[in-house]
């Protein structure tokens, strides 16, 4: 592995393809912090499993699991599924695994991006975050990637989205947040994602969901299905908190071009009703020193744009409300040449993420 | 990975290929038990090193570093050679990685056999071995390798050699030991390594090299350098209590046949002078209960035949003896096709082996 400091991607000819454009595989790591995971993880990495079944259907899955946590791993996991030993602090593949690049003749190398934990000292979610951080330069190693090295700059994989044509879209509350990049202008911010993805075209979504605590990323409430088209996750109700936020979302889009000159074909994907954390599941969470990470009722950031796009197969998340079996549908509307599979995850969800989360594609 | 239970090797057409025939990798370990490498293992982790990239020359070496290590590690090794995070108690990769055995067609497949630390609750060299005996089965998981279960067999690759043809050559005193396989009778041991390695003739040496703490692996005292040909630990000094061994290994040579009815061709390969390890190494090695790990002037178990075989080189240890010369230019006279590298091994020795011990060769 070639650790790549004095050049970019873009400057070498790579680009960071559309998620769905074709995968040679996923990696996931499997969840056991437990101020994350309720009573043990148990629940979790069940979810977890079936999410990586899912996809192996169709692409190679790696999954790394900390010493401690290889057997369950292991046995937990079918054989066609790879596990690997790699420490972490938490399971968020998307944030921190590597961001991939690719040129034409088919070489992929890897991006390590800095990561704090979405917000390091000033409002990141947990402390110490050393092992997810190191984790981007191990599996490039590990797949014998090259790897551009951008630790200056701190961003996770799931508050970007690229159309694989030259579009990025991420949001405001995120990109622009004082816990990442303080130091940089919205301008300096793009002249990075356009050096290191290799787009010409940033689309700043002003909103994510409501009680995102990843400072709203855009993985969370809008993602391209195609070029030039997005999901939007979208409420009716007036009278609900995201209803704004997801409206200032749909505002933006409806102006915006993209890097090809075209217009945003925006459908709207419903979300699920509000879904609170209950007192029994936050009894089965660790405390964060004084404060408990959860607090009954609290409104968690369910969403079903939180989906991942394997090679034939949609892995989107359930929710068991009313709205599962339309979101579902709509998204086999949009994605008619793979089957849409909904796995129940709201064991993943009170993690603080979702499907789209603990996933990262490898592409070929 | 599969795991393999209801079948043996032999049975499914796979053989164990002896050193010399090619290799696609080498595994290794990253030393840092404070108890087996002196002040840190720094000396010992810069030896490590040399032999990786000698190794690195003709063969892809993986290198397995524990959380706490992968930096060091990643920062000591050049580029070319891939550093994977794998926990262990030791760092003896020829005793636990797998065994992998090939077929006609080439697929390769491992062997995980039990490890007990070389003699488990009865004279092991440490408690617990828990994460060396772990690593065979993730090393094919990592490998993708499918991999035959012999758990309830115990056997470190140290202890076998293979001349590929159908021949196993090991040592009474370390398979017969009771630290290993107390239930199984000589017979019963030879049909393990019958049905797993694929051979049809053990040849059981008597003995190993004095003070070789692992009961007396073979690895250490004789390996086959072609088919019919081993080389064989040799001391001239009939005063020393080596040369009784030795001489003992020798009349055993010269009345066995191997599996193709050949009679073994010995060449001596003399040893350096007695290597005795000194005060000042033995304050830098932590203690082990109550007891020092080791006590200035005791001898350690130097050989010249711990070395290994790579596609294109024969990395061998130096003692900075008068005798390295010699032993040299003998290896180099068997292995006229390959160069000949000798590193200065005193800090892998102190840890109790020494270059064959810390490698296992992937064939291709």
């Amino acid at each position: 592995m070639k650790i790549i400091k004095a050049s970019t991607p873009s400057a070498d000819g790579f680009r960071m393809p559309a998620e769905y454009e074709p995968h040679q595989g996923c990696i996931m790591i499997f969840p056991e912090r437990a101020d994350s995971w309720q009573y043990g993880g148990y629940a979790a990495r069940k979810a977890f499993a079936k999410v990586a079944e899912a996809i192996a259907r169709s692409e190679k899955v790696t999954v790394c699991a900390s010493a401690a946590q290889y057997d369950n791993a292991r046995a937990l996991l079918p054989a066609h599924i790879r596990v690997v030993e790699m420490s972490s602090n938490d399971a968020w593949a998307r944030d921190y695994a590597p961001t991939f690049v690719k040129n034409d003749t088919g070489v992929i190398r890897g991006i390590d991006w800095g990561f704090n934990a979405w917000g390091g000292l000033h409002d990141g979610l947990y402390f110490p975050w050393d092992k997810d951080d190191r984790m981007a330069r191990k599996l490039c190693d590990l797949l014998e990637k090259d790897v551009y090295c951008k630790r200056d700059f701190i961003l996770e994989g799931g508050s970007i989205h690229v159309d694989g044509q030259g579009t990025c879209m991420v949001t405001e509350s995120c990109l622009l947040s004082k816990g990442r990049n303080p130091g940089l202008s919205r301008q300096e911010i793009e002249e990075v994602l356009r050096a290191y993805l290799n787009v010409s075209a940033v689309l700043w979504l002003p909103r994510g969901i409501y009680n995102d605590e990843t400072n709203e990323h855009v993985d969370n409430i809008c993602a391209f299905t195609a070029p030039g088209e997005v999901v939007l996750a979208w409420t009716e109700d007036e009278g609900d908190v995201q209803y704004a936020m997801s409206k200032a979302c749909l505002d933006y889009l409806e102006q915006a071009v993209d890097a090809k000159g075209r217009k945003i074909k925006v459908h709207k994907l419903p979300l699920p009703k509000p879904v609170t954390i209950t007192e029994e599941e936050c009894q089965g969470l660790d405390a964060c020193w004084d404060e408990p990470t959860r607090t009954a009722g609290e409104r968690l950031a369910a969403s079903y744009v939180n989906f991942y796009i394997a090679n034939d197969s949609i892995v989107m998340p359930g929710f068991r409300d009313p709205a599962d079996q339309a979101a579902k549908e709509i998204l086999q509307g949009l994605f008619p040449d793979r089957q849409v599979v909904q796995i129940y995850a709201r064991d993943i969800l009170i993690g603080g993420g979702n499907i789209h989360c603990i996933t990262q594609q490898i592409p070929v």
